[in-house]
């Protein structure tokens, strides 16, 4: 083993719970909305929360596919277009097992080495993760606005 | 080594870089606020972004500051009170510094160990370091939605 390795701080195993407990308080922020809001309310001319949710579902699972098996495939989000809540919610559940199922199999050796992400972002693996990561807290943020603006409470952002 | 630590994917020193491109970010969101707005506009009877801002200024330099004395003090956000856009990125740029002075204070071995945050949380150091990252930007996805409705285009999110 290198010296680097010696200086690590986060686990493999430990990443996955992290981001999986995110996407349970995303869930739970999906959730959340009325139906017609979910899809329509928006605040400054950005997204509804439910685009918001399908750009999530388009990345994570795609993203740990193409990494695991070498496949460097543009980004689509047109494969889903959802157009209840309860759709969104099955597919996300879906989603989390996918994603269980490729990050294990993701050597550890890869999380440094880079991968040309949809073609477009060429980062070491564990960076791409953290992004996949910080693009839902941040847009869940958002959702948070639009539930607060529509006078509902959102969940606690510690809960996961 | 044990075998835990064979299996971690991120370094000591990539997640202060990652934390400190986060507050980079942030900082050019504070800045992009016109003064009045920043301290006055909110939506939904959420906080205004200077509030934010003065908790994550509260939040990351007191932590690991605490961390490394291992003094358990409870939160405390009323040393800062600024009353102007300048004074929040003159502190916001002394922390920077604080964060880095301290962090780098912090031996490997330590961050797995548990450290009761502000008398409150009592996490391995390693999940309070994410938390401070990821309120921070839960917290800055709410500071773009403020700019789109007020009109204002929010810098790149994926500019560090």
């Amino acid at each position: 083993m290198d010296t680097l390795a010696t200086h690590q701080v986060l686990g493999k195993e430990e990443l996955l719970k992290h981001w999986q407990g995110h996407r349970n308080l995303t869930r739970r922020v999906i959730e959340a909305f009325p139906e017609k809001e979910l899809f329509e309310f928006s605040i400054g001319g950005m997204r509804p929360f439910a685009k918001l949710a399908i750009e999530m579902i388009s990345i994570g699972g795609p993203a740990l596919k193409a990494i695991v098996s070498n496949e460097v495939k543009p980004y689509d989000e047109s494969k889903f277009e959802p157009t209840t809540k309860a759709e969104i919610l099955q597919k996300w559940d879906e989603e989390t097992e996918v994603i269980n199922k490729y990050y294990n199999q993701i050597p550890l050796e890869r999380f440094s080495e880079k991968f040309n992400l949809f073609g477009e972002y060429e980062f070491p693996i564990i960076e791409n993760i953290f992004y996949f990561i910080d693009n839902e807290i941040h847009h869940r943020g958002q959702g948070y606005v639009y539930l607060r603006a529509l006078g509902i409470e959102p969940p606690m952002f510690w809960e996961r």
